[in-house]
C-alpha cells in the first residue's frame, strides 16, 4: 500500500521568484468510516496504514472495548472506490456480544484542534472515559521513575523513526517506550499520522493486539503539542508519564495533574519541563 | 480578563536533575459553548477572548449565516462557575428570523487534527459548506497578484502580532493581509488560539462584523500547518491564497486546487512550497 504518501507537485519560490517546480510527497490523509455492527460509529480522517491498530486503538480509546477480544472481525470489502477498486477506507467491525454497542455518547465535543465538529453539553467536557477508569494510577510511587537524560533523549529516538515525516516533512508520531531501569527505556512501537491523536491511537491499539495494557511501566513520547486528549488517551492506558516536544495547553496540565500523569512539554533533547508529577523524574 | 494565559508552576529539568521550578503560564483553554435561539449547538475548546468574534467567524464557517447583521444578540450572562462568577462560556446567540436554525447538519466529521469526534457518512467528507459557496474564485485571472517577497515577509509579521505565544510559546495564530500592490500587503488583523481553526475563525468573525466579506484581495497567514479545513474556511471567505509555516496535509492540496486558493507551505522566510495555483505568485 503505498498510500502513507501521496505525490504532488511543488512549485519552489524564493525572494526573486520561482526557483523549481518538481514532484515531491506529502502525508497520506483519507477518510476511515467506522461502523459497529452494521451501524456507522464514526468518519475519521486518517493516513492509511495499520488500520487494524488504529481502529482497535480507536475503539479502546472511545471506551467501546478494553481488550482486543471484543473485536471479533474488521472487514474492509465494503469500502470502494468509485471505479469500483477497493479502498480499504471502510471498516465493517462485530463486536463481541457482551460489548454495548450504545449510540456514540454525546459526551463527545468540539476540539481545540478540531473546531468543526461535535456538539454536547459544556458539563460534558470533562466527564471522559480517561476520568472514569483511571483513578487507579499510583500518583507518587513511582519517584525516580525514569532519569532526566533518559526523558531527555526520547525526541531524538522518536524522530528516528519517523519515515513518512522523512518524506515529506508533515507527519505526527508517537511511540511507546517500556522503563526497563531509570536510564534504560526500550523502544516498544513507533506509529505516524497526519493527526496526532491518531499516531497515538495506533500505539494504542497494536500494544491492546499485543496484550501489553495497562501501560503502567511505559513513556509515551509525541512530536509535538499535548492535548488534552493525547493525556487522556494516555492516562486511558494507564500509561504514567506523556513528554511532548512543544507546549501542553493548560487543559492537558489540569487533567494530567488529575489522572496521575506525568506531563512534559518542550522536551528538546537539552531540557524539558515537567507541568505535573514531577517527582518520577527526581 | 486575564484568561488569555493561565498561571502554571513548571520543573525544568536537563541531563543533571531538576534545575529550576518556576511560575510560567500556559495558553489559555476553556469550553465556550454556543446555543442559537435556545437550542444548543456546538460546544468547542478556545482560549477565551474575542468570543464575539470567534462566534461569528465560527458561524460563518459552518454556513449558519452569511453576513453579521444574522446574530441579533450574543447574551454570555447564563454562563456561571460553580461559585456563581459569570464565566462567559455559554453564548446565547439569538439569530434574525429568515436563518434556518436546522439541526446542525450531519456532514460533521472527525477530523484528522482532533480524532474523538464527530460521525457523518463518508460520502459527505468534502460535501462541506466551502464546495457549495466558493466557486466563484477567479483561478487565472490573478497571475501576479502577489509578489514571493512579500509572501516570505508573512510568517514574521505574523510572528510579530503573537503576544500569547511571547508567553507561553503554545497557541496558534491566524492573520489577515490586504493586498494594497504585489508588494504592498497592509496587516489587516491578527489572532490567537490554542486552536488553529479558532484563531483563523477569529480573524474571519471580525472581518465579518467589519463588513469585509468576500476577502477576494487579502491573503491568510496561519502559524502553523495547512488543514483541509482551513482551506476551506479561507475559500468560504473569498480569500484566494492560504500561506503556513508548515506542510499542507494532502487533502489541503486538493480542496485548494479544486476551490481555486493558492495553498502555501513551509513558508519559512527564505523560501515556500507553493502546492496550487501558482499563479498568483508569478
Amino acid at each position: 500500500m503505498s498510500r502513507l504518501t501521496v505525490r504532488t507537485r511543488v512549485h519552489r519560490f524564493d525572494a526573486d521568484g520561482e526557483i523549481a517546480a518538481r514532484a515531491d510527497r506529502l502525508a497520506g490523509e483519507e477518510p476511515l468510516e467506522i461502523r459497529l455492527n452494521g451501524e456507522q460509529y464514526a468518519v475519521t480522517m486518517r493516513t492509511p496504514g495499520q488500520d487494524v491498530e488504529l481502529i482497535h486503538g480507536f475503539l479502546f480509546s472511545e471506551a467501546v472495548i478494553t481488550e482486543a477480544a471484543q473485536v471479533r472481525s474488521i472487514d474492509f470489502a465494503s469500502g470502494l472506490d468509485p471505479d469500483g477498486r477497493r479502498n480499504y477506507n471502510v471498516a465493517q467491525v462485530r463486536l463481541a456480544p457482551e460489548v454495548t454497542t450504545a449510540p456514540r455518547p454525546r459526551r463527545v465535543y468540539t476540539s481545540s484542534a478540531c473546531g468543526i465538529c461535535g456538539t454536547s453539553s459544556l458539563d460534558a467536557v470533562r466527564q471522559t472515559p480517561a476520568d472514569a477508569v483511571c483513578r487507579h494510577m499510583a500518583q507518587s510511587t513511582q519517584t525516580g521513575l525514569l532519569s532526566p537524560a533518559a526523558v531527555l533523549a526520547l525526541p531524538d529516538r522518536l524522530r528516528a523513526e519517523q519515515r513518512i515525516f522523512d518524506t515529506t516533512g508533515g507527519a505526527h508520531a508517537a511511540a511507546l517506550f517500556r522503563v526497563r531501569g531509570r536510564d534504560d527505556l526500550e523502544l516498544m512501537v513507533a506509529r505516524e499520522d497526519i493527526g496526532r491523536h491518531h499516531a497515538l491511537d495506533k500505539t494504542l491499539g497494536w500494544a491492546l493486539l499485543k496484550g501489553l495494557l495497562p501501560l503502567h511501566d511505559v513513556v509515551v513520547q509525541v512530536s509535538a503539542r499535548a492535548s488534552f486528549e493525547l493525556v487522556q488517551k494516555a492516562a486511558l492506558a494507564g500509561a504514567p508519564v506523556l513528554s511532548a516536544v512543544s507546549a501542553p495547553s493548560a487543559l492537558a496540565v489540569e487533567v494530567g495533574a488529575d489522572l496521575g500523569v506525568t506531563v512534559i512539554g518542550f522536551n528538546r533533547g537539552r531540557s524539558c519541563n515537567v507541568y505535573t508529577h514531577p517527582e518520577r523524574l527526581r
